[in-house]
């Protein structure tokens, strides 16, 4: 009987003890996310030459306390894991040497464990019944914790404490420093030999460790990989090779230090050298995707299942903007990664882990990644997060980061009070053939209003009134004079930018589409900005997937869903149809041939696996299958469902609570939701009809239905 | 002939141009100290137990960029070592791979090496004929050297560059990350022996890592250390213990990994363990006496010999406190050392490291050692540093960091300007019962306008014009605050503290004392503090020898050498009496027995050798030899001979330029001097007399003689 009785809250509530009691390895927050990225980043090479980033890395805290109150009813023995050097208090009496286990007796006590480690993230797994390391603990870097001349321990009161970090790994033999990405193993599609040469193709872009079985003799063996045919037999001017000097008098399994990315490899050896095959180690980030999108146009499927190929290779321990070249953390491209995953995996540890390593630590020296852009897309990615997810802990425990580094965009304002380029910023925007960088950019002005938007947000979730009076005052100013200086009425568009305090007549698509999905337009502004800029071909074109990502997004928001899907065919379709098996970190239908694959004066310079090339997933989700967060965490929400041209689609995306699910054709939706409020919007021709739903007439033709949590809905209706 | 024309200034050019061919490890300035400091001061242990600091420990730079342009008549080949990954261009484009040999071609050519290092401070060793790595190198944490879309480098002009540091790490072998003090073997005096136990005196104070001989059996060992007899034979108090599982079949050598301070050490071990003998491995830093004094009064020789050991003692890696218990790096302490220092080594790098190890790294999250009054120690120090090396390069590197650290001082000054203690500073001024620490203290406001007049000079040193100007008029500004708020003309001293606003009627020697070698008081200030404060019984004695190191100097510097020559002899000479082999952190004349050795509420918790004790290195080379720089590197530099009370002395004081050696009974001088222009200064009954000299009267009875750099004098006169 007693068992029946269980409320789910209670479930929930019992769940969470249970979890609470789970040991995991903690550390401060951000540290071993800081000292991961190093790792990462530093694996780059280019034609095998080490190549690190260009902008200051941080370093983590080499000592640190660690220390959590507990309540026991009973004594109990406590097993103690620990990365680093260390002593242990009870109630702040230490206990003689580094003990791995101490016994807590019954009662309340406390329990201090100070931790140095110079070489890596200091880190303690604490095994006990109750008495368990996680993200409850406190941590410091410094405890300010001293004795006077009697013996007495000092007023520790002012120190700060944040809550510990932490994230998987929950067992002793679980080390954070030895993490590690997963692999599997894959084989070639096709091996082509001939005298010292082989010319491997694994069938589809891919990523990971190349492995040579059976190898022996005496002499030089190199291996040129190519995301395209062409780039590996390229021994001069492909991005990646590899190098061995092989001395094996019996034959071995050798298997390359880096993973690589590529399609092709060619391995070129000496006479003296023997080689049975090749395979390779698929290195991957173990996510469950939960989003989904499949439709009546299988071009539109195949385009979704490549996206989302595209971005499973280029999330990694962080998500990185291209996996052949780079490999590294780029906050634009990241922040359109944030907003894949959301449909996607919702996996908040990468979206935090990544946030955590482009920020860093103070002082602030340069931009992020030394563009002034990446850092506002910073700053704009906490606000998606918080809307996404609900998440209060990681703007509670990093807010004092995001003032430093706001601290330092404010410290350089010119004397209008808005941002230009200084020495030592770089203002990307895109990659776009002679965009003006000079003066003033409109673009800048945007992104940091909108990042001042967001500081305000976050002081008020922290409790800064002051702080959150502050920034909205300074976002509300910086809006009017965008547009005051930049809104040119003539031209229906805001302009690019000013120089020596005057407007120029350059338009460009940037600013304008930003400021449609911002909401900073009014309606009839949106409408003419629409027509003046965003489907106007005077204006230039843009040619990478970063920036229509925002054009159709803006497109999307102003209900251009039939419009869009004949861009994204035609576009991310142009790329299949050219034979990708991943998207393209930039492509102009104009070129051909190689010319697809070059890209900063060089031959091969141009990844053919970006991040950002995936974002019908996000495009897909959001504008067609309709569904978007309205409060934080899901807590209220909308599904509006557009075909777009489709005769039928239905799909998956993930909340924090479960997946909501949608299928929509042109007379009937089906749909499935979480926790939460949601509303389902629609534009029809018939005023929708289904069990035990409330329709709302918003307009004539505009109709909104409540649902309730965790209940299925099909209603029938006729799309306009 | 030509060999014969070649002018002294030639050969040091010529010199100069050869030391700047010799190459040497190279690193970023700073961030080998910080992580040496990190390495040293995580060897505390009490009583077997790991023991930190308490504040911040800041973490080297891990992605280093190192580089300089050459200009080659022919071309050479480079050897290099690196600490890290690493890449190398020349003129921008890298080579594969990380090669440990590159050639350079004649002409003018830049060479990059960028290394990536976690775990150890990146650092490079480069070795060609004109190409070598030394302190002429220029490095940075952040390049922003990144490329657009055309391939074009972006400019770099931006970024800061530091020159890189060294030290004297001359070869290849000797990685920085390796370094390690030197030991010798020391054998004990006497060794008794009992069953299962060793009672081992080593003769003196010393510090080293214990080696047991002839070890071998089965069971548990214990070595229990004592600066004195009785802590070794405390098994329950003592500060320092080892213990060592023993499981050796036959005869082994046995030393423990970490030194220890003692005279005596206890060894305990079970009945299955058999022991031998034990000796030691003495750990030293190699410096080089260059100081010295000696005089009539086999006492005084003792307190100097006896302070030189107590001084050698504690130089290690840094200038620590003291070498039983913290052996951490305390600014305040630091900053006597270094005076010592300037009158006995005159070693610069141990200064810099030391003051690099305790400044850190940015952002500024507390007080050095968490102590206001050691952060303002800081700043004076670096004053010092200038005045007697004369070097200019530590202010030009490390301005920012002095303007960050007053920046935070600043930012904490109260609504009237002044100092307070906040949650988590520490007010520590000195160990003395009672000591108040509420409200505004006079003497932080007294070292916070000193290290205010140190910003102005750092500020004019670099260029910062405005900065020079602002900092004085603090400086000004608070001075005058100091003296309307504390001074009490009924008292003729200045007053402790200020509670609430008001003036308290608490009267300490601190602030008092200061002022007078800080020149804040004038003549009849000097003079009224002298008896209303100095001589006065009724004011809390000093029971510190780091506070009667200023309280004598106070005294000295008004000319009252007689009395402080009783007062040392009475001290320093009571410690010696009571068998004292270094001096100690705490002497109180009235405390008998064992109690010497408690403090902090520990029975053995005082340190028996502490670097503060050992301060009559410093007050008889500046004050009894009297010799003392005027301006910066004894440019010009004053020599003051007073015999307080002696018959004769003699003895040298270490200058950049080679050592000022002093002779001086009451009827003659001899003087042989450096570089540099000195200034005889005598009160003298008889007018001096001796050849080659111009003698000035000043007044009646005080005498200048002007001395020529690299000259020998005797003068005679006769002393008043």
């Amino acid at each position: 009987m007693k068992r029946r009785i269980v409320f789910p809250a209670l479930l929930v509530l019992f769940s969470l003890c249970l979890s609470a009691q789970k040991a995991t390895w903690i550390w401060y927050p951000g540290d071993f996310e800081i000292s991961l990225a190093n790792k990462m980043q530093n694996r780059r090479t280019e034609r095998g030459t080490f190549f690190p980033v260009f902008w200051k890395m941080d370093n983590h805290y080499v000592l640190m306390d660690f220390h959590k109150v507990f309540q026991l009813d009973q004594p109990e023995k406590v097993s103690l894991f620990v990365e680093g050097e260390y002593n242990v208090k009870l109630d702040g009496k230490a206990f003689e040497g580094s003990p791995s286990e101490i016994t807590v007796p019954a009662g309340k006590h406390k329990i201090n464990i100070k931790v140095f480690n110079q070489a890596q993230v200091p880190a303690i797994f604490v095994k006990g019944n109750k008495v368990v390391s996680d993200s409850t603990w406190l941590v410091t870097f410094e405890d300010k914790e001293w004795i006077d001349e009697t013996g007495k321990t000092s007023d520790i009161s002012a120190t700060e404490w944040l809550k510990a970090g932490s994230w998987n790994f929950n067992s002793p033999q679980q080390k954070p420093s030895a993490f590690a990405l997963p692999v599997r193993r894959q084989s070639a599609v096709s091996n082509q030999k001939a005298k010292g040469a082989m010319l491997v193709d694994f069938g589809k872009e891919t990523l990971g460790f190349i492995e040579l079985h059976g190898l022996s003799g005496k002499g030089n063996l190199s291996v040129y990989y190519g995301e395209s045919k062409e780039e590996a037999l390229s021994t001069e001017h492909c991005e990646a090779l590899d190098r061995k000097a092989v001395d094996f008098s019996s034959k071995t399994n050798y298997r390359f230090p880096l993973s690589k990315a590529f399609r092709f490899v060619n391995i070129q050896y000496d006479n003296g050298v023997n080689l049975d095959s090749v395979s390779m180690l698929y290195e991957y980030a173990d996510l469950k995707e939960r989003g989904g999108f499949k439709c009546n146009d299988a071009e539109v499927n195949r385009i979704y299942d490549i996206s989302k190929y595209t971005f499973e290779l280029n999330t990694r321990e962080f998500f990185i903007d291209g996996i052949k070249r780079d490999r590294w953390i780029w906050s634009g491209d990241a922040y359109q990664s944030y907003l894949m995953n959301y449909y996607l995996y919702f996996d908040r540890p990468t979206v935090e882990r990544t946030m955590l390593a482009l920020r860093g630590k103070d002082p602030v020296t340069g931009h992020i990644n030394t563009i002034m852009d990446y850092t506002f897309y910073w700053f704009i990615g906490i606000y998606d997060y918080y809307l996404y997810t609900g998440d209060l802990t990681f703007i509670q425990q990093f807010y004092p980061r995001m003032q430093s580094l706001m601290d330092y965009c404010l410290s350089r304002r010119n004397k209008y009070g808005l941002l230009e380029g200084l020495p030592g910023d770089w203002l990307f925007i895109d990659w776009a053939a002679g965009l003006s960088k000079k003066g003033e950019l409109s673009f800048e002005q945007l992104l940091f209003c909108r990042s001042l938007e967001t500081m305000a947000l976050c002081a008020g979730i922290t409790g800064d009134e002051k702080g959150k009076d502050e920034y909205a005052k300074l976002a509300a100013d910086l809006k009017e004079k965008i547009f005051s200086l930049y809104w040119n009425p003539a031209k229906n568009a805001l302009v690019h930018s000013r120089i020596d305090g005057k407007q120029t007549d350059n338009v460009t698509r940037y600013s304008n589409m930003f400021s449609i999905f911002f909401n900073y337009f009014n309606e009839s502004q949106k409408q003419s900005v629409k027509n003046s800029v965003l489907l106007n071909d005077s204006i230039q074109k843009i040619t990478t997937p970063y920036m229509r990502f925002y054009e159709l997004e803006a497109l999307c928001a102003m209900g251009e869903q039939d419009y869009v899907m004949k861009e994204m065919k035609s576009y991310w379709g142009g790329m299949l149809k050219l034979g990708a098996t991943s998207f393209w970190e930039e492509y102009n239908p104009d070129k051909k041939g190689e010319e697809h694959y070059a890209m900063y004066g060089r031959q091969f310079g141009k990844s053919l696996c970006h991040a950002w090339g995936a974002s019908p997933i996000y495009l897909l989700g959001r504008y067609y299958l309709g569904v978007q967060p309205t409060s934080p965490g899901y807590a209220t929400y909308s599904i509006q469902p557009v075909l777009g041209g489709l005769q039928w689609m239905e799909g998956k995306v993930p909340t924090a609570s479960g997946d909501i699910s949608v299928y929509c054709d042109k007379k009937k939706i089906r749909i499935s939701t979480v926790k939460g409020v949601g509303t389902l919007k629609l534009k029809s021709k018939i005023k929708p009809a289904g069990k035990n739903i409330q329709v709302k007439a918003v307009s004539k033709e505009t109709y909104e239905i409540s649902l309730n949590p965790d209940s299925t809905y099909e209603i029938s209706y006729q799309a306009l």
